[in-house]
C-alpha cells in the first residue's frame, strides 16, 4: 500500500473519535459500490434529496426524521457544517446586529467556530468545574437573559469528559426565555437512543463520521417544523435547491455508507445499556490501577476523561519522556491516546469487546509496574 | 447488493458529472484502506492540514498549489464550498453593504447559490445566446462598473456547453477594475491543464469527484498568497483552526482518494490535446447523424451540448414519449443522457475509449434508423 497504508487499522482503537465510526460490513459494500465520484448522481432527479432509488428520498424524509424524533432532517457535510447552517440562517435572518450564541463550556470547538463564521458572539456557561466538569442547567436561565441572545446550545455529550448534561431541563428553560436550543449530539446520535421530541429542543445535530459507523465527512440536521422554512430556505433564482445546503451537500459515497450503516446502527443503540456498563466497569478498572475517572459519576457515556498522576510521574523519568505511553500502547497495537499525553487523556469503550478492553487494563497494569521495577 | 446496488456501475458512462470522476486503482485501494469514519484523524496533530504521514501536509503546502499555480492551496468538502467561503470571507469583511459578485451566465447553479447564502447579489454577464453561448471578455469590463461589486467569477468551463472563455483576458480587465477574480475550474482541474498563475486571477477552485477521480464530497482551493490572511483567517479562541474551513474540511476517505488519484490525475491532464480531439472526432459523428452541437466551435472540452430535432421529431411518436431515447440507451448499457430528454442533452467523452465513443455513435444510428423505419 505504500504511503497509504494506514497503521493503525489492525489495532485496537480507543481514540473517541474513531469507536462509532467503524463502517459496519454492509457500508464496507456500499463503500466500494459508490465510491466513485458523483455516484449517486446518476439517478438525481433534481437535487440529492430527491433521489427514489438509492432509497435516499425515503432515508432524509421517512426513516431519518424517525430516528431523530424530529419533523424535518437532512444530511449535511458533517455535524459542525449542520451547527454552521442554523447559526448562520439566523444570523442573516436580522440585519447587521451582534448576536451571541449561549453554549455550554464543554463544547466542541466547532461549536465556537460555526458561530464565529456566521458572525455572532458566544457566551459560555460555565461548568461545575474539577473533577466533574458537569453542567447546571440554571447556569444558562442566567446566560439567556444576557442581551441578544438568538440561539442557544447545549453539547449532548461533551467530547472532553463524556457528561450527559440535562438537555431536557435545559431545553425547558429555553422555551420559557423564547431562544430555540441546538443539541449538539455528535457523541449520541448512533451510538445511545436520543430523540429530539424528548429533549424538547429544537435542532439537534449528528455525526456520520464519529457515531454512525459511516465514511467521513457526513452528519445529520434534524429540526423542528416550524425552522424548516427559515433553515432550509430556497434559493431565489434557483427554488428546487435550498440555500444553507448550497444545493446538495452529501453527494457521493458518504451518505451511502450512512444510509447502508442504518439499519445496523439502529440496533445498536438498543444495546446502550450494555455499553455503559462496559464503560463503567472499564472506569472502575482503571481506578483501580491508580488512575481517576473525571467527569459525571457513575458514568453514562462511553467518551471517558482520565487523569493519571502516576503515569505522569513515570513519564518523568521514562526513557522518551511524554510519549512512553504513546510508544507502550503502540507496542501492544492499542491506539487511541494521544501521543504524548499521560496525565490527562481521554478515550472510549464504544464497541470495543470485553475481550480487548480486559487486554487494555492488562496492558496498562503491565506498564505501570514495568516502570515501577525500572524508571527508565 | 439489495438495494444498494449501482445499476449503472457496468455502463459507459457519459454522464458530464460521472466521467472525471471515477476511481483510479490507486483511489479504491485508498478507499477501503480510510473507509472507516474519521480513519485520518488517527494521526492528527491538531488540524487535518497538518498531517506529516499520511503525507496530507505536503500534498496541501506543496503538491496541490504546484499543480494549481498558486501560493495558497486548501482541500475543501467541494468546488461549491470553496467559492462559498471565498464569497462569505469576502461578504462579512466589509459590514452590512450589499455587495455584487459578476459572473458568466453560464455559471454553475452554486456558484449563483453560494453568493446567496453568503448575502451577495449576482450580477450576470450575458452570454452570446445560440447556437455558440460564448462569454465575451469585453462584456466583463461594463459588468464591473455596476455598483458594489466585491469579487467576479468565470467558469472554465461551464458545465452547459464546455465553453472555456478567454479566462486571462477576463483577469486582466477585473486586475484593472480592482475586482478579484475567482475561476470556477470544477471542469478544468483534474482533467486539462489549468495554472491559476498563468491565468493570473486570484482564486481557482477545483472538484475531486467531478475532476479529479475522487470519492465524493472533495474539492480544492487555490489562492494568491495576498488573499490568504482574509480566507483562512483563524480562530480567535482556537488559533490553530481556521474559520471558514471550520476547522478541518474533508476529514476521511475523501481526501485520501484526492491524494491517491492525485499521480494518475497529473499524468492525465497530460493527455488533453487527446481528448479533446476525441471529443471533436465524436462530434462530428453525432453531426453526421443530424444532431448539432451548440457551444463554442472548434470545442475545445469534453463536455457537449447536443440539439437532436431528429430524436425530438422521433419523441413525438414512439412509445413511451420522450423516454424512448433513455430507454434505448440503457438496453445497450449507456448511461448518462437525462431520462425525458431528447431535444437537447448533453455528454461527456473524458476518459472514454474509442471503441466505446464509436459503439455509442452506432447506437445513436441504430436508433435513429429503427424510429425511421417503424416510428412507434
Amino acid at each position: 500500500m505504500g504511503f497509504y497504508e494506514r497503521t493503525t487499522k489492525g489495532f485496537i482503537n480507543i481514540d473517541p473519535l474513531q469507536t462509532g465510526g467503524k463502517l459496519s460490513e454492509e457500508a464496507k459494500k456500499a463503500l466500494t459500490e459508490w465510491g466513485d465520484g458523483y455516484s449517486v448522481c446518476d439517478f438525481c432527479p433534481g437535487t440529492l434529496d430527491k433521489i427514489k432509488t438509492p432509497p435516499i428520498y425515503n432515508f432524509i424524509y421517512e426513516e431519518l426524521p424517525d430516528f431523530l424524533g424530529c419533523d424535518v432532517a437532512r444530511v449535511t457535510n458533517g455535524a459542525r457544517e449542520g451547527k454552521f447552517a442554523i447559526m448562520h440562517a439566523f444570523s442573516t435572518s436580522f440585519e447587521c446586529e451582534r448576536k451571541i450564541v449561549v453554549m455550554d463550556s464543554n463544547a466542541h470547538y466547532s461549536s465556537y467556530v460555526a458561530a464565529e463564521r456566521a458572525g455572532l458572539g458566544v457566551f459560555f456557561v460555565p461548568n461545575s468545574g474539577y473533577p466533574e466538569f458537569k453542567i447546571d442547567p440554571e447556569a444558562y436561565s442566567m446566560a439567556l437573559d444576557e442581551k441578544d441572545v438568538v440561539l442557544a446550545l447545549i453539547t449532548y455529550p461533551d467530547g472532553n469528559y463524556g457528561n450527559l448534561p440535562d438537555a431536557r431541563k435545559i431545553a425547558k428553560i429555553c422555551r420559557k426565555k423564547g431562544v430555540p436550543l441546538i443539541v449538539n449530539a455528535a457523541y449520541a446520535v448512533g451510538r445511545m437512543p436520543v430523540k429530539l421530541e424528548e429533549l424538547k429542543a429544537d435542532f439537534i445535530v449528528g455525526s456520520g463520521h464519529k457515531s454512525m459507523a459511516s465514511a467521513g465527512p457526513v452528519g445529520v440536521l434534524g429540526m423542528k417544523e416550524e425552522f424548516a422554512d427559515l433553515i432550509l430556505r430556497k434559493s431565489e433564482k434557483f427554488p428546487a435547491k435550498e440555500v444553507e445546503m448550497l444545493g446538495c451537500t452529501a453527494r457521493g459515497v458518504t451518505i451511502m455508507t450512512l444510509m447502508a450503516s442504518f439499519p445496523y446502527v439502529k440496533e445498536r443503540v438498543k444495546r446502550w445499556e450494555y455499553e455503559v456498563e462496559k464503560a463503567r466497569k472499564f472506569a472502575e478498572m482503571m481506578e483501580e490501577l491508580g488512575m481517576k475517572l473525571l467527569g459525571e459519576k457513575p458514568h453514562n457515556h462511553d467518551l471517558m476523561f482520565f487523569e493519571a498522576e502516576n503515569l505522569y510521574e513515570i513519564s518523568k523519568k521514562a526513557k522518551g519522556g511524554r510519549f512512553f505511553l504513546y510508544r507502550e500502547l503502540k507496542k501492544r497495537r492499542i491506539h487511541g491516546i494521544k501521543a504524548g499525553l499521560t496525565r490527562h487523556f481521554k478515550l472510549s469503550t464504544y464497541g470495543v469487546g470485553e475481550d480487548d478492553l480486559e487486554y487494555i487494563i492488562s496492558s496498562f497494569k503491565e506498564i505501570i509496574s514495568k516502570y515501577k521495577q525500572n524508571p527508565k
